[in-house]
């Protein structure tokens, strides 16, 4: 896969992405405040593994686009209550102010809560999609993102906080914080392409793997990332007195666990059957071990 | 009926939200949060009009249950997130202390936003339903509980707080806020029960009505109710300098309003197929008519 091939799933996804909120039939300013976050920016890295996974399946991959949708709105939703005064209290994000600060804490609250409900409105909505299917990714949908993935993982972490934990507890953590997510990006595209099932499964022991590499590497990032091309300041986490792969493990001890997770990951696209072509999967898996922001 | 009826229905809805929470399996308390304001108590009157719409379709009212119950997780997120501090900032609801209160306010957002993901869960992992009746379900509950429903009508209701608004913008604000949920309640009933086009369109007549009268007498005993009874004290719309029907139509003219959408809910029942016993849901009329608190 090039670079170009790359931009151009981000540009349609940014395209759609712009398009899906409707203006207000109210007349209030909750659907700009939507919009706003939505239309942030981010790299879109969760859509476009969907995307990619459903292309490698040999799937339409535009079949994938409302679930691509969903799963940004999700996220995006879980970053402005994250950002809320009584969360993280930031008021910055990707160099923009938060949605918070532009809109108001309690306009900030509702728009993640219709984002949040607006996730499952356009996959329902699909009229591309057969009910089965349609079944299928909201039922991943609900448990990726509610109390036994998303937010349940962003709970223990908040609890965590200046509290020591063990390497049993961070893998918790980060499998249902930010792992959950990654892993619906890869099997909402074997929801819908609906392969054999040692493909499946071999697909979703890799999204285990790239979750692991995302979080370890977001944790040396901020010990020994550039700050220039971060975008933000290193250093949080030993400020916030937070447990990461690096305090537990240090620094060498943390590269040797990207390392070989970035190999099983690799393992797990060559034990698929030879009809698939899985370089476009495999640049993600480099994407992952060697992001400098 | 009689209320042995509806307190029979009101104990089995309670039974079922004591076991829709599962026990944390990450070790937080996110899961008691959720479980400790879905069992805050109400009048369940949401769930209740659910279950005995279809049991006047002649449906088997407990293949309403999931129904009912996200219906319910739905209205119980969205009084976390109203109670918060930058909302109504609420210390009590009920006699009990707010969820934030007990929980601290992250958590609160966070519990909030699990049981509304929690909602759509439910329904998607019906085995009694079909396919097509769960995604029409959902369709339905997304629409009413979203940017064009509940959260757009609470979105317009706090953005007029404080100036003057006209009776067309009240009743948008209704319809949307409290009106969107008690429709759904009925006409999860009729995706259900799948009646006739002419039944379900004098059904979600019947539910308009209802959602107008439910907030005519709301704002009437805001005024004139007796705070024993309410349970809590009047005179905050006026506190609040909020533009209610009794402000807007005098107390006769609100009392007016209420007993002209009276009537009409009546019609809709009326008109219905003589086959149906539509004692029940007159007795729901009634008891929006009449209620105290």
């Amino acid at each position: 896969m090039t670079n170009n091939k790359m931009n151009q799933l981000i540009k349609e996804i940014n395209q759609l992405l712009g398009q899906t909120i409707p203006h207000s039939s109210l007349g209030t300013d909750l659907e700009d405040s939507m919009r706003y976050s939505l239309e942030a920016g981010g790299k879109r890295i969760r859509p476009v593994l969907l995307l990619l996974t459903l292309d490698m399946l040999s799937t339409d991959y535009k079949l994938g686009y409302t679930s691509a949708l969903s799963l940004e709105m999700i996220h995006t939703y879980s970053l402005i209550h994250d950002d809320l005064p009584p969360m993280d209290n930031d008021d910055y994000r990707r160099g923009k102010l938060t949605n918070h600060k532009v809109y108001g804490e309690w306009k900030a609250i509702l728009a993640g809560d219709a984002l949040l409900t607006k996730a499952f409105d356009v996959i329902v909505n699909d009229a591309n999609l057969k009910d089965s299917v349609k079944m299928n990714l909201i039922k991943r949908l609900s448990f990726a993102s509610g109390h036994l993935g998303m937010v349940g993982g962003q709970t223990l972490d908040m609890q965590s906080e200046g509290s020591a934990i063990d390497l049993n507890t961070l893998e918790h953590i980060h499998h249902a914080k930010t792992g959950a997510l990654l892993k619906f990006a890869v099997m909402a595209a074997v929801d819908i392409s609906e392969p054999e099932q040692n493909v499946a499964d071999l697909l979703e022991t890799y999204s285990e793997h790239l979750g692991l590499m995302f979080q370890i590497k977001d944790d040396l990032l901020d010990v020994y990332g550039d700050e220039t091309k971060l975008g933000k300041a290193t250093g949080s986490d030993i400020e916030n007195d937070k447990s990461t792969y690096v305090s537990l493990l240090g620094q060498s001890g943390a590269e040797e666990k990207l390392q070989s997770h970035t190999k099983s990951a690799y393992e797990c696209l060559e034990h698929l059957p030879k009809q698939y072509d899985t370089r476009n999967l495999e640049y993600v898996i480099e994407l992952f071990n060697n992001r400098e922001s």
